[in-house]
């Protein structure tokens, strides 16, 4: 089983018109999986771009659920709007993937997981895994969530991912971005590292100068390889750029272009 | 709790346009509910009308995932278009209730339930008992399943209604649908009962001529009749027309006009 993280960056621009969906190269991501299915099984988790993000932000979300009852009541309204912007970006997927003959069926992250200060710490992948057994291809999102610190917060598509690894043991987790792996400074600046081992993160987080609260200077690369470091534990990891046709294909197959962390 | 059950006829004329939906009912619906809200907590289960049945009729979902990978491939994508249909249905309502300045909130019916010839043998209620706790109102709807005997089926918002009612024991339980109540023959005919005692149910049916097989002739009442007898044995249950103003706040005072079933 392969998961995939089809980061917000790749399918929407975070800076465009609200809710824009680049469909070409969805569709182009489906048809590098069409390749592989069904002899091969797949998870999809993706972010939100320009999905999603906005009422999460406007809402403060993720300061949770205050004691104060109006306050409390507008962030609910807050949540379930996220929600369904959410919904829509995962509409969008479920569509182009149908249209590439793909049986990606929609799971709302927020009604199986819980989480504690935006960690999951509950999910029921019951579901998941009896439509892995039955050739689905589940599709997961970036989400609220019910949380048990501050009653609501966000639950991360690489969060999600760091739990499926975790629980399912995938063969291979592929992310998506939109540059083409991890380099050895920030993105596009420092060399491409093709390949690392889990016990070269260490001291590659600390070359980044990536501390465990600090600011992240790198475009979200320290969290990305804090959760990688994770995920390795279970599972190779690959990073390959999302926005190049046959990147997917590649890492799928083993032989692509990007970063891969042997486990 | 109140759990209302929101018929398909309800919002949507299942023999009209293509997912239509009734706004100004469904509008006048969650003003009612929040007369109550949040000294009242609710969940709402709805079906689909117009939504979900077309898809599930012509890909035949009812019949399960066939040995042959090509049918079986068929239905697949059958089964994940049928969820999106609910998903729009279900995003219908979810809007029309935070217009009403109510936090409904989308549960994904077929990502916690799992069910075995359309039963429901299991179901993930963890992140449904925070909802309300929370004080969301929690929408769940009628929606594909994954099946133990059958790999695929249906699950009704009725079977949902019975397992809910079951697990939560709520204070009542309301039918809304478009006709007046339960008559003692055909919708229209006959006279409305308004009081039924739960040991009344089994005469009714011998006089409705419903039987456990046999064929229906009384618009799903024989069905609503079994599953309500189940739900009275954990609930006060109450069918009301749910078109007309006015007759489900009655239901939720207890003096409302409709049939009410003794638990």
């Amino acid at each position: 089983m392969i998961i995939v993280k089809v980061g917000g960056s790749v399918f929407s621009d975070k800076t465009g018109e609200p809710e824009n969906f680049d469909h070409e190269t969805v569709g182009n991501l489906a048809r590098e999986i069409a390749q592989f299915y069904p002899g091969e099984s797949f998870i999809i988790v993706h972010g939100g771009g320009s999905f999603g993000h906005p009422q999460a932000k406007e809402y403060r979300i993720r300061e949770g659920l205050p004691g104060d009852w109006e306050t409390a009541h507008h962030r609910r309204i807050g949540f379930t709007l996220t929600h369904q912007a959410m919904l829509r970006a995962n509409a969008n997927f479920i569509q182009t993937f149908v249209r590439e003959g793909l049986p990606a069926f929609s799971v709302s992250t927020s009604s199986v997981f819980v989480t504690e200060n935006g960690e999951v710490v509950y999910g029921d992948l019951e579901v998941l895994r009896r439509l892995l057994e039955l050739e689905f291809i589940p599709v997961l999102f970036g989400d609220v969530s019910i949380d048990l610190a501050k009653g609501i917060d966000i639950l991360s598509g690489d969060q999600i991912i760091t739990y499926l690894a975790k629980m399912l043991e995938p063969e291979k987790v592929i992310f998506l971005m939109d540059v083409d792996g991890i380099y050895d400074g920030r993105p596009g600046e420092g060399g491409l590292i093709q390949n690392l081992g889990r016990e070269e993160i260490d001291s590659l987080l600390e070359r980044l100068h990536c501390t465990a609260s600090g600011t992240d200077v790198t475009g979200g690369i320290c969290n990305k390889l804090q959760e990688a470091k994770k995920i390795a534990e279970h599972s190779e990891v690959w990073f390959v750029n999302g926005k190049v046709p046959g990147r997917l294909s590649g890492a799928i197959r083993g032989d692509g272009f990007g970063t891969r962390i042997r486990s």
